[in-house]
Parts: C-alpha cells; sequence; structure tokens
C-alpha cells in the first residue's frame, strides 16, 4: 500500500476535561494525536476555540492526500440541526450549534458533530468488534451506562438524534433510586457510582476480599478498576460481584434485543476491562432473557477500541 | 369523490379460529368483508385452502378500478423470506411460505404478508390514531402484549422481521414466572391469562367488588372485560387493577421509548379498550419513565381501528 495519498479525516474527542484530537486515515488508523484542555468552565466560547486549536494542530501533521473533514463527539444529546444540548459539567452551555461554531474558523471544512456513545459506537462498526456485524446494540458502561445502536452498519438515531439510551431502562420497577429521578434503572445498579457503593456494603460484609486490600483498607476507595483487579487475582466477591453486574446489564440489554430484533451487544467503556468474566455473564443473561428464535445467535462481545473509540468514531463521521 | 374507480385491496386477518377478509379502499374503507373458519388444525395446506376461498369471495365485490393485490396478517414471527414460522395454535406448521402457497392459486396477483402485531400497527399508522405520528410504538394487549414500531410512517421489522416484542420485556427481574420460560416479562403481569390471576387474588381480599358479582360470584370466569365493566361502573378495586397494569405497561413502554427516541405511543387490544382510566395511567407511567428531554412530549394515544386494524393493515401492505 502506497502511503503517499492517504484520505483522512481529523477525529475530535470532546471530553469535561481534555479534547483528544487525532488524524485517522480511512483505514482507521491515527496517524497523529494531541490533547488540550477542553476548558469546559469557561463557556462555549474557549472550548470552541481549544476545539479548533486542536485541530489546526492535526491539520499540520496532515500526510498527502484528501483531508475529508472534521468530526466531533460530545458530550449530551446532539440533535438533527446539529444542536449540542446541555453536556453534563460544561458550564453556560444550554445548547450549542457546535459545528457552524468552528466551522466559523476553519471556512469550507466539512463538520459533523454527533453524541460521543454513538461516536464509539460508529467506532466499533467501522474499525472494532463491529466491523463484522451489521447490526449491533454498543453499550458503553463507565460512569454511567449509554448506549448506541447500529443498523445496517449505520447509526440508527432515532427521530430527533436521542436514540440509544439504554442506561435508563428499568430493570426492577421498585428498584433503587437513580439519578434521573426514577427506580430500578440499569444505569443505579452498575454506573460507577452505584456499583462503588454496592460493593462497599458487600466488602464489609467480606473484609477478607483482595478488593479491601487494593484500596488499603479505605472504603472510600472502592471502585470498579479493583473490582476488576480482585477478580482478576481469583478474589471470590470480586468475581460475584462483575458477575451480578453483568447479569443485570443483560437484562436491560435484553430488552433491547427482543423490541429491535438485536443479536450482537458490544460492551465498551472503562468497566467492560474486566474481561471475559464480565462479558460471559452479559451474554448468559442476554440468552436467557431474549426469546427463543434469537436465543442461539445471541452474541456478546467486548469493544475493541478502547479509549481512541471516541477519535475514530468521530472521524468516521466524515470518512 | 368518484366512486367510479377505487383502488383497491383485500386484506387477510389469519387468526387462530377464523380468517376475517375484507375488501379495502385506498382510503382504508371496508368495503365488503367476510369470515371463514381458519381450519388451523387440519395443516397448513387447508388453511391455505381457506385463504384463498375468504379471498376469491372478497374478490367478487371489487368495485371498478385496479385491485392493488392481497396482504395476510398471520400470527407468529414472519421473516424476510416471507416464511411465517410456527404460529400459535396452527398444527403441523413448522414454517410455511405463506406468501407463495397463496400465489399459487391467485395468478399475477401481488401478495404480502406480515406479522399480525406489524399489520395492526401499519394500520394505525395509514387510517388510525397514527395518523398524524411518523414514529410511534404500538402495542397490541390483548392474551398477550405485542408491538409494532412504527418509523418516518413505515414499519421497523428488524434485521429478520422479529422486531417488536415488547411483551418480553423485563420490568422486574425477580419478578413472577411469564410463559416464555423468563422471570418478570410485562406480559407476565397484565397479559389476559396473568391480569385475570392477579385480579382474583386481589378479588377474593375483597369480595364486595363489582368484579364478582358480573361474573356470578364465579372466581373461575373473571378476566379484563370484567374488570373493565367494573371500573366503568365505579368499582374501586377495579380501577385500582387498571390503574396498575397501565403503570406497569407504562415502564415497558418508557424502556422502548428512551432506547428509540420515540414518544408516542398508541395502544389496541381487548384490555386497552378500558379506556380512559388506563390510557391515563399508562401515560403518566411512562413520562415518569423516561428521560427528561422526552417527559413533556409523550403520548399515550388508545388505538382507533379496534377489530378492523388486522384486515386493514394487512391491506395497507400492498396499498
Amino acid at each position: 500500500m502506497s502511503t503517499s495519498k492517504t484520505k483522512t479525516a481529523i477525529g475530535v474527542d470532546l471530553g469535561g476535561t481534555t479534547i483528544k484530537t487525532g488524524l485517522v486515515s480511512e483505514r482507521g488508523k491515527i496517524l497523529y494525536q494531541n490533547k488540550f484542555p477542553s476548558h469546559s468552565d469557561r463557556g462555549p466560547v474557549a472550548v470552541v476555540q481549544q476545539i479548533v486549536r486542536s485541530v489546526r494542530d492535526a491539520m499540520e501533521h496532515k500526510p498527502k492526500g484528501k483531508l475529508m473533514g472534521v468530526g466531533i463527539g460530545a458530550p449530551g444529546v446532539v440533535d438533527d440541526d446539529g444542536y449540542v444540548k446541555a453536556p453534563p459539567n460544561f458550564a453556560d452551555w444550554d445548547r450549542v450549534r457546535l459545528a457552524k461554531e468552528v466551522g466559523r474558523f476553519l471556512k469550507g471544512m466539512p463538520i459533523a458533530v454527533e453524541n460521543d456513545a454513538n461516536c464509539a459506537a460508529i467506532a466499533e462498526s467501522k474499525f472494532g468488534a463491529g466491523k463484522r456485524h451489521k447490526n449491533f446494540l454498543f453499550i458503553i458502561w463507565g460512569t454511567g451506562v449509554g448506549g448506541g445502536i447500529i443498523l445496517n452498519d449505520r447509526l440508527y438515531r432515532g427521530p430527533t438524534g436521542g436514540a440509544g439510551e439504554v442506561g435508563h431502562i428499568t430493570i426492577d420497577y421498585n428498584g433503587p433510586q437513580c439519578g434521573c429521578g426514577n427506580r430500578g434503572c440499569i444505569e443505579a445498579y452498575i454506573g460507577q457510582r452505584y456499583l462503588s457503593q454496592r460493593t462497599v456494603e458487600k466488602v464489609k460484609a467480606h473484609p477478607n476480599s483482595k478488593i479491601l486490600s487494593l484500596v488499603g483498607g479505605d472504603y472510600s476507595k472502592i471502585e470498579p478498576i479493583f473490582i476488576s483487579q480482585a477478580a482478576e487475582a481469583g478474589d471470590e466477591l470480586a468475581r460475584s460481584i462483575l458477575i451480578e453486574a453483568g447479569t443485570l446489564l443483560g437484562v436491560a440489554v435484553g430488552a433491547v434485543m427482543n423490541t429491535m430484533d438485536l443479536r450482537v451487544s458490544i460492551i465498551g467503556g472503562g468497566v467492560s476491562a474486566a474481561g471475559e468474566v464480565v462479558i460471559t455473564a452479559i451474554q448468559q443473561s442476554v440468552r436467557a432473557r431474549v426469546l427463543k428464535p434469537l436465543r442461539d445467535e445471541i452474541k456478546v462481545l467486548p469493544a475493541k477500541l478502547g479509549n481512541t473509540a471516541g477519535i475514530l468514531g468521530a472521524a468516521g463521521l466524515v470518512l
């Protein structure tokens, strides 16, 4: 393959703390990557400036060949008119037409914006675990539980761009209180904060667990990464916690599969890095929950792209 | 409007006991309707013959103008290749390519087949409560709980034609046993049999309820129609049972709306005939369950077409 003429795109992963921007080849290779502070506490104008800075920096590393455009993955809801609405942790940001604002500084450049979970779904579809699957539910399991739905190799955005909000599927209508105001959302069981709280209770009852030694005996430091580490080290309590969490997530995933006639789910985000134990638990739970015709075809796969999914998916918007 | 030239289609509503077939105008008027036994206990060949008989009978009543084709709504899963798979209560029926089999007897006539719940969704979209809504979740609430999803005025079938199976969405992962083998499916709370059983328990605790007098004191006769009648007559227990059932259904509907970015749900089927009490309960429950941006836009509407939805939707497949 000649690299003398490579089609590229710039992918921007806008987070509350940092902007990660990459120059991405058509095949999904990150040729260059930078990192800028997002200045999310200073209002939209400051954030737009930082995005433009990071894009201009990436442009300087462009190889020969066409630059197809700039894609931006943003937190919050991105509607059909390109407005980014109320992203969490961004100050003074009600709704901002982000592509248009960034475009003022990058004349003539095609610019696309999409929700960050949806970007990660696109990345897995084009370059990751979803390459061989035309239809799947992508789950991003970290602080919260988000998702993106790929139908026929394309993102399903829903009528107004809000599709894929699987974190607030109810798995027990009498269940624990969720930050969204309801009861029993899957996020209220397995979102990072909730999972950590639930784990604290369990470790108190089993203080011999490796989880507690990993945090030096400090309960307030318990979080999913230590559950994963303890599970890897063979800790039974940690394993049971991950299996329970995966089983619960499977209930919500099964609901989506029944409704939308899907068979494949790809699990990304920090907690999913716990690996095989969690993935197997999710898969078994989904299989138990879906209707018979789907059962044998259910596949739950770990995401492949990790932290780069945001950049790759954002670039994928214009590739 | 001149009726001298009316585009028409024949809609076939195939049930386990009877076939209802209608000649339907482009505007959704049933110009003629018949009823044949479906002979579902005699195997697919007998059923096909009965369908053909009913269609030929309807054809004789065709006005001037073009007959666009024959649409068939069938129970069971209808896959992308037109196979009708294992419809409940049909003997010796594994999978039958129904359009092809019926077509042998109706040379040159376009024939389409679709799942019956999906047909009812199409009917509401084209001719009923969904005429003004491009995107909605249709629920059919009777013996079981089924559904159909309309996106952009068209049926969303999913990758293999199985979409809309909302009856087995879990609303409590520790909930009561469902016929499908799982626990806590919405159908296990509000499907006709389950709702009746739950009502029997409640009436036993409140034997003064009008429900009991409506069935002449015979608990085994309690079914949803009597709950509705008692509620209409002002019976408090009956009202509370309907409100609870609607609230539970709203949990499942809310999950679909969050996932697919929908705002409208249309409720059909026998139990929904209970009317305003149930519809209001569903709507309040959905509003409480969906994410904030959707909340104020949620509309839950009663279906408009009642028993004719099957015929109209089947005809709608070819209109």
